[in-house]
């Protein structure tokens, strides 16, 4: 099991009054709570750029009335089985969807399947987010 | 109803190779396609520059055994309730969940509720992506 | 003054082990040299998002062989002629010339003049970087 | 020799509207030139993931009284001398000067170096951008 350790930083006084400033206005309710996100975040994003395994939310609005669309979406995720954990529907209008797909892999088969999934007809828009499983954070 | 238009650009021949190399790496089937989503893209971030109306998802990493925790995020996300559309619940492992919380709203408001939810003790690692609501896209 | 303070955070071991491990390859001599570097980039995002002072450098990649485009250059400079501060000029090859241009100025104008200088005509590619004056961190 | 070769793309009349709107904005004569842009950056963006040829500006800020700072950094520029191709400095007042470090070389080692600058004590922040080096473009 884990344990948590205590350590030292030492920072400028002024640096301290504005970091302490803006962790405020965001919500954090003590520095080392702040910290600790700042740490975590520039983990994971080693964790991506190594290459490791990850876990991946595509973000995309689509128009359902294209033609094959939801067909090639749901090809492309079984395709990639192992890989897709859930996803998520939301209605915006009469022609967009939202859907959230949620994958977990190595980082670069991660972004494959996104990218698949992005360049189908009738996806309109799209974003990809690359976090971590959680192990060790 | 909007209608297609056909319009002409010019390029160079060799980066039309180039781009032609990239999109089919991809996974486009024609390069018509691969525009059109650089031209959502682009649109898509001016709106988010200019505080209009977006879709948000913002996906995270949080260790359900902290105490508080999962009341809390509960209580953001009612205390926005016109905001939260869905929200999508993975259990990675013993300890750690992820989350994908789907909102709408002005950009800037999507953003303070995010900010909220990431500044919570125990979310160990969060991203936001703004999209668009879809419509004349 | 400013003075130096000594702050204390604590983190989980695996946690602070990962942090190590990825900082000494980026070529950190200590944990806190690390962390204050995140905790100053934290702070002038902040500084961009909120409209304040910046220094921003663009950076791009044009043919110099482009009719008018040295001299719409030089117009554009000289139009925001309190934010330029330095320009550096290096000749990739035959054809292609990178420019840096450094500026200083509320971080909605920096923006703003970089857009103008993209969008002329020749300029092939570019970003911009904001950062900070340099004050209190 | 490279030709410009026209090309056709179709859109939907809406996104088009709304494209124009924002070009003009940017500055842009014309939508040719905007969509060529777009073309060249995510083809640019390309270069840097496969890790091609790629020119790097690093923008940096730092207090020039931190002892031995300024020999730290021109060593490793002369470490990395054939990378290095420029450097320019500002003053920014009495203790920050802003460098600018332009290099080139594959991508994976522009980023090496520019960590091993950035992670010098006394480099308060710091940002790379990646660019091309112009040909094909």
């Amino acid at each position: 099991m884990s344990t948590l350790i205590r350590t030292g930083i030492s920072l400028d006084s002024e640096l301290l009054r504005r970091f302490d400033r803006v962790i405020h206005k965001k919500g954090y309710k003590n520095r080392s709570e702040a910290i600790r996100d700042l740490v975590r975040d520039y983990s994971v994003a080693e964790d991506v750029e190594e290459n490791r395994e990850v876990v991946g939310t595509l973000t995309m609005v689509y128009d359902h009335h294209q033609p094959k669309l939801a067909e090639q979406l749901i090809e492309a995720q079984h395709h990639a089985q192992d890989m897709v954990l859930a996803a998520t529907h939301v209605h915006l209008d009469h022609h967009n969807c939202l859907e959230v797909i949620i994958m977990k892999g190595l980082s670069s088969e991660v972004r494959r399947l996104a990218d698949r999934i992005l360049s189908l007809r009738g996806v309109k828009h799209g974003k990809l987010v690359l976090t971590t499983q959680g192990k060790g954070l």
